[in-house]
């Protein structure tokens, strides 16, 4: 059996999307538990609504309910001063218990990615030699191989030498979860020459350079985001979620005039439908950022993942099938192994 | 008339695209000058073997040459010695030419950035107050709005105070050019809260909120670049250079991989010529980034002109084209008028 500690009152659209992304995931994977931290009327409010008694049977002994009423908002201020004041947010009491409870395998929150780095820090600590820690992204990209993106915005702010840190433990998850011997690594800037960029990415490149423990492979445009030989590509927060952003608001852009223009008369509406139909749905599909899923807090000892705040059911739900993959691989068990 | 100074050596498929332009603008615009300069040899060359006696009758009197063979590679290094040292390479004999003869009302190369921005600092000079200068993008987008980016990536690293030097820049650029009398000027920033973003972010925020000579807006994230209500987006020069990258990859990556699915087999390949022809023409055209044309360098006494370095000759015609609209509205004179 796995166990799962969910945040029920995290993300845009929480406890909502939260509880169908549990009840789905319960549905589907047999050998799952699932403690979900939050307002414990209104969930089961929820439940009761929305699920059938024949689902509720099938889900019930393996659905616990931690009654956890106060919650982070998503612009949640003094989160260092709520830590340590023991507030009883969902967040704060699922991770002291997943820090406590070997039970629990891992965390998954789509609460305020700030408030869950810092409390991750505090409450569950870093491995040996870790000074921060970085979220790591996996993306599915047009030729269907995975990449990995770190740090997709822990650190709004960062030294150079953290950037090692992010290196190494990306390098592990590469190895272990997606079966890369040496994985490539590369650094993105606005030039792929070793001078490019701020002082800071200049000295990033010679760093990673002399480390004989990474295969890296020089600097990316991020130009090349979708089509790097890079399996893992390293950035500081601040411009990693720059680049997310941009590249969310570009395919959102382009959907919705593709969309206008084939549907602009009746007869392209027509023809549309019945010659590409699926065409523009499999094109969409391909760059659904629904399905980038969640995020995983790399440097930590324990499996902490974030879900995007603006969350779907549907997202939900595959970041929890993705950790529940995280924790069948024994990922965390073999990262520890070669911390130690 | 107009007279224009054109490094005829810059850019990656220089010089041939940049003689295309010139002859294309010479041809459509009667009243302009072009002083080209560059490798006599290679141009005269490329004259004979491309265009014809009659076109060459109409430009000749209108087209001078200044030979100067040297020139910069795309990835010039010691940019400061070569200036100090008076190396004729063609942007720098031009700059000079520019600074001496009021004659010639602007410049414009697709050559390297970073050395076009440090010689146009040290031979042209800037405004009274001025310590940065700063690039302007104008950009059309998807709403036909044109609105300003910048700095677009002259300063990899900036301080907090120099923002303030493009901002306003900028608001005149949109005033004079844009006919905006009080343009709207947002923040590029990770969330729209004041405490978003890096230490320097959340300084910045507050500088340009207590300058009473723009009218601030607050924080704009990326993924609202193409439809935000700005006139003009603030950023530093790296992440605005990684934005543009990010927008062009995933651009390249849509039209590639959609003109894959609609070409895939015969019959979807006859029925969207047909049909969707002209409807995927124009949703290409709206995304065109050859389009997004040169950037003016904001804060310097004379009018210089950054035309991208991949330029095609149709956007280096364009950019021609960009900068003789600026020299006919006045632009120079009016903005040395609001300095003094």
């Amino acid at each position: 059996m796995i166990t799962l500690a969910i945040d029920a009152m995290g993300g845009d659209f929480a406890p909502n999307i939260v509880i169908q992304g549990t009840i789905k995931a319960l549905i589907s994977n047999k050998d799952l538990n699932i403690n979900l931290y939050g307002d414990q009327k209104k969930i089961e409010d929820y439940l009761k609504e929305t699920t059938t008694k024949n689902i509720l049977n099938v889900i019930k002994t393996r659905l616990k309910i931690i009654n956890t009423p106060l919650y982070l908002s998503m612009n949640a201020q003094n989160i260092r001063e709520a830590i340590r004041d023991n507030t009883p947010y969902s967040m704060f009491v699922a991770l002291r218990d997943v820090n406590q409870l070997s039970s629990i395998d891992g965390f998954i929150t789509a609460g305020p990615t700030q408030a869950l780095v810092l409390a991750s820090y505090l409450i569950i600590g870093t491995l040996p030699g870790i000074k921060r820690i970085s979220l790591a992204l996996m993306f599915k990209s047009i030729d269907n191989r995975t990449r990995i993106l770190t740090d997709a915005g822990a650190n709004a702010e960062i030294k150079e030498e953290n950037i090692l840190d992010f290196a190494i433990c990306a390098n592990y998850l590469a190895q272990i979860l997606l079966n890369i011997p040496e994985p490539k690594i590369k650094l993105l800037n606005i030039g792929i020459e070793p001078n490019k960029g701020r002082k800071m990415d200049v000295n990033i490149f010679k760093l990673l350079s002399n480390n004989p423990k990474i295969n890296f492979q020089g600097n990316e445009e991020p130009n090349n985001f979708f089509n790097t030989e890079a399996d893992i590509l390293l950035s500081d927060g601040f411009t990693a979620n720059m680049i997310l952003k941009t590249y969310k608001g570009t395919a959102e852009m382009y959907k919705n005039n593709l969309k206008k223009m084939l549907t602009n008369n009746f007869y392209t509406k027509i023809i549309s439908k019945i010659f590409f139909y699926k065409t523009i749905k499999n094109h969409f599909k391909k760059f659904n950022t629904d399905k980038t899923g969640g995020a995983i807090l790399l440097g930590l000892t324990r499996i902490i993942i974030k879900a995007p705040g603006n969350s779907t059911s549907y997202s939900f739900y595959h970041t929890i099938n993705q950790t529940i993959d995280l924790i069948k691989k024994n990922f965390l068990k073999k990262i520890i192994e070669n911390f130690q």
